[in-house]
């Protein structure tokens, strides 16, 4: 994708409370023209704060206007106070970030399969293969150096950046983003071992169905079924170096952060919070909108709503006051170890009493 | 590859017996003319049943025919017995699924050197590019946006997966899979650093060696031995995202699953386990057979035949009972808080009782 | 970069002793044709010793010299002295092992935007796409399948190896090694998630610096900044399958080892290791020359020079206690069950002999 410098844009910040909800404390006639970090913004950018930490840099912050939570007051600025500042920078950073996509057409060393259907407004760069009966959608980016196999359907309005792979068979939805160096539909690791130790291949003979909105990042493996599919639901948003195996099934509008592993034939519910290199055993369900911690081990079902962290994961509640615990190993051991002295005395001391009354 | 939509294979109940060696019950005459899952089989269809999980569904599967084993009775269905039902599916899945291969010969788009030698019935797909003096057998398949460095050697039947990346003077033996994204001859992380705290690159001038019948998942990185080999061995099988330090060693038939790292050196053995997310520090031998439990971080040696977890690692029996006693700490602590003033009112009561003694 | 083999080096141990600072024991007239590993080596060959581990092999070793260290004596060797034997291991390899490049120019099957601009002596291999206004520097390599975005800078002696992404707007310094598959610049894992869970993307609008000196392994995605940039400080190396996301800065020679995450906006210092598999969360400071031990889960700043280990993360000499007494909590919980039931006898017998005295 082509990115052109465009000519700057202009907003007042009333009109970026009209877009995002805001309302505004200060003066709604100042004029915006860029969106900036709380250090790097000067005079005519807006910044935005939403982390408490960051407080006293935002209010030293150079920028014109400010949009942050209600719960965060900043003096003498103009600010754009709303319940989540996180979606009013995101709404104005789509403002002045809109995608730009080129108009190259395809490229005439890209090698598309005759019987390949391409939509209108679709960019195919060098050195890009799209393999027999492969369907592309309408406003579509596929860039250099993209493999996409036979019978594979991608929908409108998709992006595939340089160097992403796509097996033959699977179905890409509309609106989606992959970054480079993905997979998407390579076998499951599926082997049946004999008598001997010799492992079988299974022929891995399903596909993967990447939904609508979906975003994967880069270096990111998603392997094919072995029968049926591999689903990642619509808006769901995967960061990088993610494996997901063969026959797992993502619901939608879930976070999968880098680095996490999801095993075989395992279901992953709706609205569900997957933190960075968390593992996921193989045939277990995670419930709706629950969140597994940064580096946890499930191995077992985890029920909708619920927190789990460790390694085996349980109940975060619990895992809070194993880890309370477990810091304070030593001196508990230490505080056994003087237990069991002072029970020896007491002991000994009773024996000694008890011989001392048995002479009265 | 290119895969073309083959005519329909018919098989009788009978002669899947024959490939499988299961024993009939039911049947023998039925005609099969697909595999499906439990759920999506219907008329003509074969399904399998391994885990008792899922017997309730296998009981009430529209399969005309099920591979189980014999510990797992389905009523009113024929039924082929075997020991190793997941063998049988694989042998049932590889007759329906053999592998298909196009026949579009070198590319011409493809970067062959000259002095390249290749073998018999070889496809180079596009935007493929294949250093100096490297020899590549028959039979092998190079799809599109692969790199083969200089001097490496292929041997017959393997495949290699779009955008494959292997360094120069590395040999892939014969029937090889390797899947996209995979890097095979990266340098080993080799630094010495001096008293300056500035690190001086070690050149990497070994290579890998990757023997038969390996399949190797996507995005996969293999370094080159700084010195010598880092060697893969034949039969092994190796899961996606997976790291292989410099100058490690694996033996054969061994698994390694979705994202395990082995650092540098280390030795592994046959028919070993290394399952996901497992580390493997530096300098250490996994003996034959042993299973590495997921998230395990091993840091010694590991004997033949032990099963290890937990991190740092040690024998899976202890880890459980240690994982156990984990579970219910908070619990152990009240404990020993609640015996503590137990002790403290025996010691006051012994004291007071003391005093009465002497009071006698 | 195409490797020839060249014609033998021959070098004296007098002149190694010269390149590496060495003491010579034995012959220094000894003439060395390659470095080999202690097992391969022969007559004519140099090799070294730098673990204490292979001590025996050492002593067996039909090398011709061997570089050591002043602790570890190898009796009737040619040896070469030094404090670190590591460092004059990398600077032997280095005279045989120079840096060896091609001269193919610019391929005519690359695709080099017109408004680019490129150096001197640079080689830009088969199927490699260079973006609009890319800046490349003199004696550049970038080998078959790289794709460059737009705007993107690459200073002088850098060496991308095949397959290697970097988006638009970023910059890579001087002497640069970037390994195969690694992606440079994807968005970071940024989205404002609505009342309705909807997740909205936040445009990514910063980029990658990766400063002088700097190694990357293969398979790593280093994502752009949200705002400003994502910092690779000069003289780190990093080793494969790593993450790191928007806005991290990491500071100069500092180790990064494979399959580490370092989340958003975390500064890791200058001279840091952060060892296999570690994850750092967000929004945290690691300071300079500290360690971070293989697994460990970091969810707080790092002070400098300290060693934290541990998930989640804590200084390693506290952690290496608490490992000790988890690793005996089934005898530490036996131990406090022993431990209840004397306590109950001794509330038992005071009970009783309370009973008796009152009898007196």
């Amino acid at each position: 994708m082509r990115r052109k410098k465009g000519v700057e844009k202009m907003i007042s910040v009333k009109e970026i409370a009209g877009i995002t909800g805001a309302e505004v404390i200060g003066d709604p006639d100042i004029i915006i023209s860029s969106v900036k970090s709380i250090e790097e913004a000067g005079e005519g950018d807006i910044t935005f704060l939403a982390n408490r930490k960051y407080i006293s840099r935002a209010q030293e912050t150079k920028a014109s206007a400010v949009i942050c939570s209600p719960l965060l007051k900043l003096e003498g600025k103009t600010t754009l106070i709303m319940e989540n500042p996180y979606l009013g920078f995101a709404k104005v950073m789509q403002y002045f970030h809109p995608r730009k996509r080129a108009t190259i057409g395809v490229d005439p060393t890209a090698m598309v399969s005759d019987t390949a259907r391409v939509g209108v407004n679709v960019n195919i760069y060098a050195g890009v293969y799209i393999g027999e009966n492969v369907v592309i959608g309408d406003e579509v980016d596929i860039m250099p150096g993209c493999y996409i196999g036979d019978n594979t359907v991608i929908d409108d309005n998709t992006l595939l950046y340089a160097n992403v792979t796509v097996y033959h068979d699977c179905r890409i939805g509309a609106c989606v983003i992959i970054h480079s160096g993905t997979v998407i539909g390579s076998d499951g690791f599926g082997f049946a071992t004999d008598e001997k130790g010799g492992h079988h291949k299974i022929p891995q003979t399903g596909n993967v169905i990447v939904e609508d909105d979906v975003e994967i990042g880069s270096n990111c493996s998603i392997d094919r079924a072995v029968l049926g599919s591999t689903i990642i639901g619509a808006g769901t948003k995967l960061d990088n170096l993610i494996q997901i195996a063969h026959n797992v099934k993502i619901g939608k509008h879930t976070f999968v952060v880098a680095q996490v592993g999801i095993s075989g034939s395992s279901t992953v519910g709706d609205q569900v919070i997957l933190a960075g290199q968390a593992g996921i055993v193989g045939h277990v369900e995670i419930g709706d909108r629950s969140i597994i911690v940064a580096q946890a081990g499930v191995s077992n079902n985890v029920p909708a709503g619920e927190i789990y962290g460790g390694s085996p994961a349980r109940p975060m509640m619990e895992m809070k006051r194993i880890f309370a615990v477990q810091a304070k190993l030593p001196q508990l051991r230490t505080l056994v170890k003087d237990m069991q002295k002072r029970i020896e005395a007491l002991e000994a001391k009773l024996r000694e009493s008890k011989g001392k009354q048995d002479h009265y």
